[in-house]
């Protein structure tokens, strides 16, 4: 870890955009002490259909800015940069590095009863094959039947929550999974616990449905207590935004779902021609 | 226009991702002897959310990658570039920069009876009222309804060109317009022409569509003639395609959508990082 992390250092999370507030939101309800650091690449947005090469040097890139911000742990709040970058984000930097891809995985294992898991997510996180991984070390017996959902990013950016094109949208992703049997489903992407309810509802009440956002924020909880790094309680906690262009519509989506207190966002700059 | 420009330089053609393919698909069937170079800026697709300054400084980036071909124009195959980038473009380069903007506004006003347009594109597009003072210029008592559609690029990247879901979607954006009662639309995008049946059918046989990739590959034409640059019928024309991330996927679609030949596709780095 950088040699300047203390307890009362930040929090650095990031996402390919505004998704990933989903985790900071979390982690806002779970560590109330924490400063929170979040920078969204919405000048990049979106990384789920880039290439494994696009998408560990964007990350990097933007580690970089957490780390320049202080953080004592760099959070990829981004299923797509945790299934490609996280191994490459670990060699490079001595920050301890927190993917959502093995907490969800972990959580998805511990709620099945059949062993029959259904994943969504983009289509990048798909492709890597990085949740079925991590769920068949927990249990190798598990049957993973993955989906890519590539249109819910942009419906959930729109804002359409609620809304029957939706719901439609979700029952031609949803419908073969649920044709497999899963008992469990785990929401592959930090923009999809926006659509938590709509998704219970096209999945059933027999479905569990796991949300990495969440079980993101307690694998943080455990890894700053782990290293010593957990703020005490006497520290305020606060979240900051920054994002690397000024796009702010979906923002106050997120901020209103989510309810988030978000005040001024900051601009960082990536790449050289800026 | 860059010194070396001849008759035989290849028209460079950009877009932010692959839609501007249906202006290259434009160029070779009105054009059949130039040899075109296609560059998509995949690796930071889409523009159309993006702000002015970020979208300015990716079509410079890129502009220049075109002209380090040889170029001997630079056509802006992307209408959230055209609208935002094109005066600084002209600012910057000597070679002739042709948008999509201008020809789609000209074809309007040529089309309408009523003076009662209809414009659809991305939220950047609709935002800047590019299409709207163009037609006013050309034709100052036209009414202007303007409906952004960021549904419609993902639902075509994903290739649901014939679906109820797309048709849906395109019922919820133009319903307020066909309300309006425009006699005429512009398909403010360079994706859209893949949805000109699905359009056509929610729109009606009363709405007349203007294509802005036709009108564009239109303009091009007499600009290379005015300006001398046009190849002969000696000349054997070609499409390359060069993309800044290597995602094929929707090249695929495209690709069998506009009848097009693209062999090996081409990579090129943007951005010091890489």
């Amino acid at each position: 870890m950088s040699e300047e992390a203390t307890q009362s250092s930040p929090i650095g999370v990031f996402d390919s955009g505004i998704g990933g507030l989903t985790v900071a939101a979390a982690l806002r309800r779970l560590l109330p002490s924490e400063r929170i650091f979040y920078l969204g690449d919405t000048a990049r947005v979106p990384y789920g259909g880039k290439s494994r090469r696009t998408v560990e040097r964007y990350s990097v890139e933007i580690s970089g800015l957490l780390l320049a911000e202080g953080a004592k742990i760099i959070v990829v709040a981004c299923n797509t940069a945790s299934a490609l970058a996280v191994p490459r984000l670990q060699e490079l930097f001595r920050a301890p590095v927190q993917g959502v891809i093995l907490p969800g995985a972990k959580s998805a294992v511990e709620k099945t009863r059949s062993g029959k898991i259904g994943v969504i997510g983009t289509r990048a996180t798909i492709r890597s094959g990085a949740y079925e991984q991590a769920i068949r070390q927990l249990r190798p017996d598990a049957e993973v039947f993955s989906e890519p959902c590539p249109l819910l990013v942009p419906l959930i950016e729109e804002g359409l929550l609620e809304d029957e094109i939706t719901d439609a949208v979700l029952k031609r992703y949803l419908d073969p999974l649920l044709a497999r049997g899963i008992d469990t489903l785990v929401l592959g992407c930090t923009h999809y616990p926006l659509l938590s309810p709509a998704i219970a509802r096209v999945a059933g009440p027999a479905v569990n449905l796991v949300d990495s956002a969440e079980n993101c924020a307690l694998a943080v909880r455990e890894l700053l207590e782990t290293r010593g790094l957990a703020a005490g309680p006497v520290f305020n906690g606060s979240l900051r935004v920054a994002l690397t262009d000024a796009s702010e519509g979906f923002l106050r989506v997120a901020e209103e779902a989510l309810e988030l207190e978000i005040g001024d966002v900051e601009l960082r700059a990536v790449q050289s021609g800026s």
